[in-house]
């Protein structure tokens, strides 16, 4: 929050870090560049000054290690250090393995808790306990609790800094030590209401304390709050309450439902959004890879997902391998036969991407599959058929074989209806199993779909050609 | 907000909607259906009330279209209209067109105005006007504006209620002003200052009012919005804004800057989801399906994708066609070529999930694409180099024919190489000539996958043993 500026549209007159389109300026990166190749502290500060911490995040990750490293040291106690929250962690991680733990306490203390257990948690043990020891005494205990519950909790994303008042408490009495104490949190939009042994009893909105006159009791102002997270409770599942309930702010509480934090929607946002990436990220076969990663890193992550496509691909080549004589008779067959199995694939892949987003919002379960069941084989069978028509035509037309085109046809229609089935069906069952059907779903129904559309094609020519 | 009910813990006293792992409970679905089949309003009251808006839009999609207009007309005056924002269009507009407009009328003057936006924007313009004349004069003014905004804008999803006051009123006078008027937002958690034309000058957070002392002028503590939103953004790019920054709300502004609305966050973590969504059921070939679509609405969107892949698979079977002498001559090549082409496409569409939702969240474009570049391409020879080594032996093993494992291994390469510059090349040139990334990568690079694999492959092989 800048005060010193009283003039609405700021932005306008310095020199912008995106363009019209919202992409990184180049001129920009360079010229802080220049000003770390010429050690110009200065210039540097006049640069990234007035930078939001998402902005110098994104300036971080344009330049190189050696200049990230150099940039952090010329700005000194000036650098923002909530900026290390917004870079990849391989980034964050870099950057402050090549500071002291003298610096980093420091840097900790200016953070807002949630902030500080972001970067802490990355550290080792050893690191962290010296760092927590050059903290204030009250700053220590409140991030020593935070980090005490496990990675990926509500109790690791929320904040301890938070306003609770007694029942009893009257309005006047609560905006008087809102004024007086000092140890607030920086924005706040709810105050929460606790018994003595800071048990949770409800929650105010600041709109209601301002609306209220000064003698009413919060106790006849605060409402029960009904959607306290447990500490415990894993970031995901927070989330998704958060989505349900259309929150902006929860309390977290301890396994004694003790007021211990609070989380708020912009925690979230972050979490809601990798969510649906880690869905289309796993669909395409590669883990929670990030763009800053090495080769090897990357390399390793995605051979794994290829190694088992591999026995896909040969359970495939096993079937045509079966055909072998009536491929010798026809060869017209090679050519023809990946068609069948790679539209396949395709329908497959449109209802599996269907399925498995259904399943991840929870708008499809096994138990009410049946009518989404009855559409998807109605528009496999649709879709087949013209496909199939398609198809055959065009293989008569290029052939000149009726009996080709009709065979082609009939194997079109089978293998879209096992892509339908497949597609639906395989997602549910691996969810039903506890595994996750984004990550495993498509070996499987590309096994399915390659296998029936190679058994099917060959299948039915060698019959319908008398070729076995 | 509750506050007849002062215990915290009330949910768990009542019969849940959902079970411990979030799915809806079929009981409580079945309670619900048989009150409506039984014209029981006071059972059925029973059984929905307390709902939240987001459990009684879950409730309603539960339901037959039957059973949601007669639980619609059982609750009449006590049904909570704010469920229709959360269900799925088709089933908003079911229920709408089943309710007259008078009744819509009564309805959208209890919601929140982006809420009944969201309601009105479906509607006929006929429909519309009719419902906006019955409504009081200042609400219909402001809903007309929001109305007026374009489709998706910014503003018409903001609020249009909030709170505004001159730079030289005091703390005070807004407390005394915010605790009188009764036209305000049900909640807000920050206050804007306007100049006489209600041009915006600034914002302060209430938790800034709250902790000022009663005399001091809103001019001092204040600070300029730097991220206003111009009411004809769209609410794509807004969500953006949100993101960048990490705000909670923003102030929207007409093309005089004058303030005309508040866009909060949660609006906005609907568009961030949204968006996030998109890209995976485009990369899965399917458009914006709802799974509450209908057969022929499912199958007319998927064909589509379809019959451009079938030019990609008649593609590929022109290649193969080429080489059917050889094929006729050594028929496992037959079975083994399925193999290259299927392990290019798995790779490319590693490298190209990858690509296309670093565009999408801005971390590569053709400019900075070098390094990411240099990346995949050492990825996809080391992880070539792995899979062909493999693959090779599998070969030499199962046919006994060294050559033919040299002959795999090779082509292996080459295609992975293939499909490493096309997943990374093809959707950034994409982007750059203005398509969306998301839909039109899989074909295009499919098609190089199969081409190069198939080619790759049978003509090595015809040239190593001298078939052609």
């Amino acid at each position: 929050m800048d005060d010193s500026n009283r003039e609405p549209r700021v932005q306008v007159e310095r020199r912008s870090l995106y363009d019209a389109d919202g992409n990184v300026v180049p001129a920009f990166i360079d010229a802080v560049r220049h000003a770390v190749a010429d050690h110009d502290a200065v210039q540097l500060k006049a640069e990234i000054e007035g930078l939001h911490e998402t902005e110098l995040g994104e300036v971080l990750e344009h330049l190189t290690t050696d200049e990230r490293k150099r940039l952090v040291g010329l700005m000194g106690g000036d650098f923002d250090y909530t900026a290390l929250t917004e870079v990849d962690e391989a980034i964050r991680l870099e950057i402050i393995d090549a500071m002291s733990n003298e610096r980093i306490a420091e840097a900790v203390s200016e953070l807002a808790s949630d902030d500080a257990v972001y970067i802490l948690e990355d550290l080792s043990e050893g690191d962290r306990n010296e760092i927590l020891e050059r903290l204030p005494f009250r700053e220590r205990l409140r991030l020593r609790r935070a980090l005490d519950y496990p990675d990926e909790s509500a109790g690791r994303r929320m904040q301890t800094e938070f306003v609770a008042v007694p029942p009893f408490w009257t309005v006047g009495q609560t905006i008087d030590y809102m004024r007086e104490d000092d140890d607030l949190p920086e924005t706040f939009s709810e105050i929460f209401v606790v018994d003595p042994s800071f048990k949770l009893l409800g929650a105010v909105g600041l709109h209601e304390i301002l609306r209220a006159k000064r003698p009413e009791k919060i106790d006849s102002i605060m409402h029960p709050t009904r959607h306290a997270i447990p500490a415990e409770m894993d970031q995901e599942e927070a989330a998704q309450i958060f989505e349900q309930y259309d929150l902006l702010s929860a309390a977290v509480v301890d396994e004694n439902e003790r007021l211990v934090g609070v989380l708020t929607i912009d925690d979230i946002v972050d979490v809601i959004q990798e969510e649906a990436e880690e869905d289309l990220l796993r669909m395409g076969g590669v883990g929670d890879e990030e763009i800053s990663d090495t080769v090897v890193t990357v390399a390793r992550s995605r051979v794994a997902w290829l190694f088992v496509n591999l026995f896909t691909a040969f359970l495939a080549a096993s079937v045509i391998g079966l055909f072998d004589g009536t491929i010798e008779q026809m060869v017209v067959l090679a050519a023809l036969m990946p068609i069948v199995a790679s539209m396949g694939g395709n329908a497959a892949a449109q209802t599996m991407t269907v399925t498995v987003r259904a399943i991840a919002t929870r708008d499809i379960n096994i138990h009410n599959s049946g009518r989404i069941l009855r559409r998807e084989v109605l528009v496999g069978l649709l879709n087949g058929t013209a496909i199939a028509l398609l198809i055959g035509g065009v293989t008569w037309a290029w052939s000149g074989n009726f009996d080709l085109g009709v065979v082609i046809a009939v194997a079109m229609v089978v293998n879209m209806l096992a892509a339908s089935l497949a597609g639906l069906l395989i997602p549910l069952l691996l969810n039903r199993a506890g595994a996750d059907p984004a990550i495993a779903s498509a070996v499987f129904v590309t096994a399915i779909t390659d296998v029936v559309g190679f058994l099917g094609f060959l299948g039915l020519a060698s019959w319908w050609f008398g070729l076995i």
